[in-house]
């Protein structure tokens, strides 16, 4: 069954191959009458591609978006918004030598099993590139948002063993200051400098990404079961190598006694405390929304390893090609657009819960 | 918009609120002329029920489910299966003293924000009584799964500080030999002692639910948005109180290298190791599906808290009534419930990938 | 595939056979904090029900709508509205006989080789009483549409030859007036004795309803495929017996010149004509919006008929119970039950068009 | 809320407008692994493309498609179709003349009132353009369609009072013999002669296009809303300038007796008659699926046309361009490719229906 559109009234299609010709989307119910800038487009995708800093993937792809539908004289009409990515290496034969090969801890062997066939070129579907066309939808919400007052900004929590201490306070601002993304400058050069060892090493590293939404309209989420923190649960879990999440107090709530963990409401109606994470009942409360996503390390490794082929054989996969040691510092810009897509998504389904 | 179906080809719609006359729900899509039982579907209820142990609520309702169709002869018809479970608390008077106060951390506040007015019974439609319908539904899947040779067991993995050491074998077989329905006898009494000793402080503690999915078909799981665990992620985010998600490696992936995280393929097609969770590129491999769902402490105390009114007056909520001190041990067969639908869907969108 | 779910935002799921204990649906993504009167509902299920006048089927079922959620204090909550409607003759043993007999033009052939198995009471699922659970949603989104306006009005347009002709002038406080529920007084009448001939005869006949929707706001429907006629038109075919839907000029549109066809457009935004039936584009445009529904003759006849079995053997299907000579005088509700949940499911979707 | 897409399984998500760069899709949910030709696509957006013959408008656009993924090495890989068609005609200033004029009957009002603002620019979304994008889906689904048996026919049956009489033997290979694209040859002339005459007239003339289905699968359709017709008629209903959908015996059904209207069953399982138009209780039989759709007159005219502009002022529209006098001959592959999707859809579906 198609699994290939994310969200109910502001919805993205996504198409596209690491190695096809293009990638790129159908963003469907788009508001009408709004401007929107491709530049800020743009600018996010420049956040996500290869090639940005020391510490990514040395790919150098530029990940140009270009609008082909749905906007007119610099305003969103309400017809669907086309969009492609031009795939500047898609001629190339660097994936036959895996063409029958399953790497372990990549998708090769459950694509073969369920589909029959596999295009091999660079995982295909199952690479993360298609998160390239996430990145264009959320930054096409986030306008939408920023429209609305609400700001969302993730950031680097977590590379391995290196964590932002639980009640460090944190400058939203100094995110983008280093190439890691992490706001605590000591933190993130130690983090700069792990992922380079890792590197060295021909290995790779996981780590989480924190992501705050302020300002968030109250009434935001619909019971029972699309509850806003269980559509953005869904949202960053369908992110590639994203093996958990957490909001509010999250896996610490498990050791919590409810006297600690009950937000007191004050007279302003604002809470004094916010383990709920900004959502109670899975509605919006007007608090922050805070959630906490872990990535595992990337499986491509520049290191041999054991493995088999379709045949069933033993073959040892060789690393080779260019690749993130550490995807994480990349993941920010995903993470930030699933969340815009699904607070837009949910701010537009509460125009309807009254007549 | 409507937020009471989930799944997509086998669909639950639920209703009904804690206080109402009765809740029930609709599931379509279930495959037709499959033998069904249902006792077996009262079991499930029974292990979700109040009043079963010294550890859960008092309240002592039966929850019997009753058939409406779907079902003709002892077998599924392929029509869809309307089903109610009478409220035998619904002339209750208890809830009038809360009428307009705002309960920390309850969904008082953000309910009546977004529908502009408030069932107050009981919570109405945000309490967790809702979650029989997802047993019975979850029953139903199971029924199937088994027929498939799937093999669903939860248990509780953790309460408050109490958890079960990483490597500990698991004997699923003796998770209903306890009240706590935690497979490691020792730990289990302990368990069982601290949540007393937290009733008796007029407290409530969290904890977490473990879920074994064994003998899962290869190929469950549509990439790109409705990966396998996206929507295991969901389904467990939507229960009541749930805080965090995590599968294979979980948030433990984040502080792993590549080179140990990769799970080796043996010649036989399986893997040395697991972290990946029997989940790769968001479709099953025939491991076992390992996930772990953090639950916050229950939000209502027998103890005093101050809040504020629907006026915005200061208020003094005072615990009344009987509670859960700690949900996660009736939490458990919701969790196998909302496995099952979610594994069963997939089963069934996953004919559908070839011709 | 789950089918028993209609609408987006505002939206049935319905259940049911009509023999079981009892049919009954869920109403999810109900506008919350609208006053809903019961007594409306239960006047529309009492122009469908069975046994209400001398020209439909005999059976007498009192057809009572309960209430089991989202409805507190005379008001929606917001929760979706869960009802039933005991069936009084389920303990039935009148078909029997029929057990696995394909009679002609119904859909016991086609529910056993789709199914495996068939509940053969009164053709279960199949069965027309599934239409009562239209009627109820159909009357809780009337009573939201009143307050915004909109008026729907349906009502017999041709029973057999006998049609009102296209020009005549239609007074709809007529309708009611008479069993046919033609408006049209002495067609009504000629009407009524044509029902009556034909059922001496033992036979059925077929006729037609037209619906027209007036003061619909401007803007509702969502090209290119959600349609406001695509929608009413899958929404009237949906009802069993129905063959054939036409808006606005329909089927004589065929035979139109554009210059005869094309609606001018007045100084005051309204139109000289309505050929286009009130939606241009897809998309309402004030103007009253007319449709025409075919039905086609009841297939149970009061005659022997040849047929085969499960078996594949050659039976005579006997005539036999108590039931409709013309079904087209009961479904002018029905229509106009799915006109009201496409009008106001389309007026939900449009509040969210713009930001 | 989206309206661009249309189907569960087999889904197609379009987008462009006519004078912008591109339109094109996304079809998801295509079953893996089997043979796709780009060549049988592009044929059938030669027979709906302009400029094909003299009686149709005589623009010329190639209508090249380019598909971007979800094919490898000529087969389907079960990842989505992504594909654009270049508008060769995109910086046409054609339309500064209509800029803010609302033609009469078309949507120029509605699409304003709706959202906001208007891509003016030849009908923008509203344009008959985006029907290519439908031929491109229902050509992938014809492949599919024909490797499983099933063929698909639809042919020109009236233009203005011309139509084919009820009782005529049709030779479906005939169809494509004649521009008009009517099997009957000698009427085919004629309807040519009358388009040709209503062209010089600067005017435009409706018709109707039948479809036959042969060789469907026992068993395609989900009752109870989503009954195969029901499907096929929304598909059909969504088609620019379509104003009625019958199927079976239509609205000739409306007329008949019971006793002439049931299809008799025969000893082989076959019905006498097909009144029933191949599908009973919603869902197939095996039988031919027989359907009609009617045309309304295109509403672009080469005649002076009253009308109002955007601020209420009385104004001429003048008829300009290159237009058709007759859209039913490029309409029949339209009606094809919705029915393809409808067809193909509903197959997928029907493998879920059982475990």
């Amino acid at each position: 069954m198609a699994g290939n559109s994310f969200g109910t009234l502001f919805k993205l299609t996504s198409f596209g191959e690491s190695h096809g010709e293009a990638i790129g989307g159908v963003i469907d119910g788009v508001p009408a009458n709004v401007p929107l800038h491709v530049k800020l487009i743009q600018k996010d995708l420049d956040r996500r591609r290869p090639g940005q800093s020391a510490i990514v993937t040395q790919r150098n792809e530029s990940d140009t978006v270009q609008i082909l539908s749905g906007v007119f004289e610099g305003k969103t009409t309400g017809a669907p918004i086309g969009f492609i990515i031009q795939n500047s290496n898609h001629k190339s034969n660097d994936y036959e030598h895996i063409k029958d090969v399953y790497r372990p801890s990549h998708a090769d062997f459950t694509y073969d099993k369920k589909y029959g066939n596999r295009d091999y070129r660079g995982g295909g579907r199952s690479s993360a590139r298609e998160t390239a066309c996430r990145v264009v939808a959320g930054a096409v919400a986030k306008q939408m948002l920023s429209i609305l007052g609400v700001q969302i900004h993730a950031y680097v929590d977590q590379i391995g063993e290196l964590r932002i201490p639980q009640e460090t306070p944190i400058d939203l601002s100094l995110i983008e200051n280093n190439v890691v993304r992490c706001p605590v400058p000591e933190l993130a050069s130690r983090m700069e400098g792990l992922i380079k060892a890792v590197r060295k090493e021909g290995d790779t590293i996981g780590g989480a990404v924190a992501c705050v939404v302020k300002d968030v309209p109250v009434g935001l989420g619909d019971p029972v079961f699309d509850k806003l923190h269980a559509d953005l649960g869904k949202a960053m879990l369908s992110i590639n190598a994203v093996k958990g999440f957490e909001y509010g107090s999250g896996f610490r709530g498990a050791v919590m006694r409810g006297s600690q963990h009950n937000d007191e409401i004050l007279p302003d109606g604002k809470t004094k405390t916010n383990f709920s994470g900004g959502i109670q009942g899975g509605i919006s409360n007007g608090a922050p929304i805070y959630m906490r996503v872990a990535f595992k390390p990337v499986a491509t490794l520049m290191q041999d390893q054991e493995s088999i082929n379709a045949q069933g054989e033993t073959v040892t996969v060789t690393g080779k090609g260019r690749h993130d040691p550490c995807v994480v510092p990349r993941a920010v810009v995903i993470v930030e657009a699933m969340a815009a897509m699904v607070i837009l998504d949910h701010y537009l389904r509460s125009k309807t819960t009254q007549l």
